[in-house]
């Protein structure tokens, strides 16, 4: 296959697997100005498949970078009512949102983690609404990337400067299965494959799980009616979505009270373009009591404090050390990527999904069932070769689901 | 002069005597993505300007192409909410508005005239409070333009490729004075020049203007309160700014009913991503009760039924052949740079400052003034080096303005 007819597939996999684009949808798309050609060919594939309208979002890194270096620190604190509207009328139309994701891992490295905090919680507190109907599948979307410059260099910076984005291409066409025989077909046997170890391990109705490795012992409680989930996912009318291309992680949600222990992180984590790397978290009856970084420590705790749920787990998910995007060695620096290659957790809000009859409750019903909100939702991983971990049954029987880094059964 | 000090002191023109952005303001830029180098200088320009956000919107050729290309019929008749919600919070904030232009001329070639002109309408209408805000300077607004590639290939066509797009920079450097020492005394002493032009035809109070040139005959009515005006406009809180630049036009707006004969335009007309040339409008009281066009009619013709107003004139603006931009002897096939290299009418909305008082007016008592109203304002060139054009007093005498395309007086 040349370069041409993989990007062609690409595109064609994020709007008809990725979304699942649907006669008479609207779509949106957000994106980076780095991202033209691909975003152009998503676009026309998009109307193919019947797409009414296809608005695309770019942003742009130098004028977001310009917005926290300059702007006054008063506008940290607004966030446009018309990006609310964009976003509301998307859910209200039913519509499809894709990110083609191609973001810098430094933009926003050295600008005062205070300025960042400010405008994310403005943000999560307007987009609250959109963010909820999103999370809880009410809507197909999806995250594909693609590399930029300044990603690709970051990924790879001992290759020559004009081998970089192709090596990351290359890398990242490995990842979603482009180039081994028609995608479509390898997707449909692979979530196949994913889904069965989700029954599997919905089967088993653990207790809790508990993790150990080098730097973490931790127990984590699951709901009583949890539900373990894939990466194919459905909207209430059942149209079938991948929510982020690649996955390989099977997940659900923790009791939001029910952590204990401390966990250390083994991949850098990727926040809003800076690195947070090299740290621990402690955590009581589900409080994050104590986190540390070696990098980016004031954004981590700026993380932790936005607001009461960022200080709890919404996430924890399986991924095998053996996987394919952990087997080929190479760090992203990038959430999506990263956390298919190994065991992540997320810092506040549960997917409702996750839990029988839930995706339709309101804040506090979700509570009530023991569920984390938050309007922060943000993988960190913490899986390697040297990880166990055991499921606590009911009667306090234990049983192996991964041993060193892989799994057990 | 380097091109990068050319550039930096375009994009400080723009941002400092353009829109004129003052402490504190919202800023929005429309673009394309074709200008990323150069809106970002801009974007830095207004924040260190003062502006307290600044968002583009980064609209993309081939994007908008796919949507007229591919998107249902039923879809052009739609407008998303949330792009009303955006200007009409940038009006209510007394924000800024430039418009960075890089347009292809021809981009929207071959589409159905149709569905450009059902898009259009809806647009118009939804637009209406926005449109109405910066057609009577409730905000500061302005208009620039930056090559692209597809543009300066339009315009020099016979260059070698890799010299077209620095041919178009040197002759808009030109434009709109930019290496000839400081550009912001240089704009200063030429808005006073156009400001001497304008309060001379001011003080005279005509009745009427009579045209006359090859394939023109043509008699335009005055209201009586009439003003004619500059690019040198102020908003309500008397914030100085230039709605385009280049400017050299003085300008004001005809009596609706009181338009008769028939005109023919002398340079292309872009409309819409379409030429429209080789024109002839025949009016009677007013109205266009005839228009043929050599190429784009049918675009013609569904622009003129856009609405009600829309086969009525709006503006009516005097421009010397020997103006700098009309001496160059460039086509730049694109209006911000053609009408001010020639005299002009606009189809459709007049301006409300052009009549005394007339800013704050509603609709109705706009047009009771005997002012037209659309959602149209669409500028074509009517003027060339044997036009003559005399102005009649209220005492029937008549006194020449133009000869041989300039000034009489």
């Amino acid at each position: 296959m040349t370069f041409e007819e993989k990007l062609a597939e690409y595109a064609d996999l994020a709007v008809r697997v990725g979304i699942n684009v649907q006669p008479g949808q609207y779509v949106l798309i957000n994106t980076t100005t780095d991202t033209l050609d691909f975003t152009r060919l998503v676009v026309k594939k998009a109307y193919e498949a019947g797409a009414k309208r296809v608005h695309v979002n770019f942003s742009d890194g130098p004028t977001n970078r310009a917005f926290y270096d300059l702007a006054p620190d008063s506008e940290m604190h607004e966030f446009p009512a018309w990006m609310v509207t964009q976003r509301e009328e998307l859910i209200d139309q039913q519509g499809s949102l894709l990110w083609i994701d191609a973001e810098d891992p430094d933009l926003l490295a050295g600008v005062p983690a205070k300025r960042i905090s400010d405008q994310q919680k403005v943000a999560g507190r307007a987009l609250e609404k959109y963010r909820a109907s999103v999370m809880s599948d009410k809507i197909s979307w999806s995250i594909v990337a693609i590399p930029s410059k300044m990603w690709a260099q970051k990924v790879f910076p001992d290759l020559p400067k004009d081998k970089q984005v192709s090596a990351l291409w290359d890398a990242i066409f490995k990842t979603v299965r482009i180039g081994e025989g028609n995608a479509v077909e390898q997707w449909k046997s692979h979530i196949r494959e994913l889904e069965k170890r989700a029954t599997a391990l919905n089967d088993k109705r653990f207790k809790k799980l508990i993790y150990k490795a080098p730097g973490t012992e931790l127990t984590i409680e699951l709901p009583e009616k949890h539900l373990w989930m894939t990466g194919a996912s459905r909207t209430p009318n059942r149209t079938a979505f991948i929510a982020n291309m690649p996955t390989e992680e099977v997940y659900t949600a923790p009791l939001k009270l029910g952590v204990n222990g401390h966990v250390r992180n083994t991949k850098p984590f990727v926040y809003q373009g800076n690195i947070i790397d090299g740290f621990t978290l402690t955590f009581e009856n589900g409080k994050i009591i104590k986190a540390q970084a070696e990098k980016g420590n004031d954004l981590l705790q700026q993380l932790i404090q936005n607001d009461e749920g960022s200080a709890y787990l919404g996430e924890l998910a399986l991924v095998p050390h053996e996987s394919p995007i952990s087997s080929s060695g190479i760090l992203f620096y990038n959430t999506l990527f990263d956390e298919n290659a190994s065991n992540h957790l997320a810092i506040g809000e549960a997917y409702p999904t996750c839990v029988e009859g839930a995706r339709d409750l309101e804040e506090s019903q979700l509570q009530a069932l023991g569920l984390n909100t938050s309007m922060t939702h943000e993988d960190f991983m913490i899986g390697s070769g040297e990880m166990d971990i055991d499921g606590e049954r009911h009667d306090g029987t234990l049983e192996a689901i991964f041993r060193h880094g892989n799994w057990a059964f």
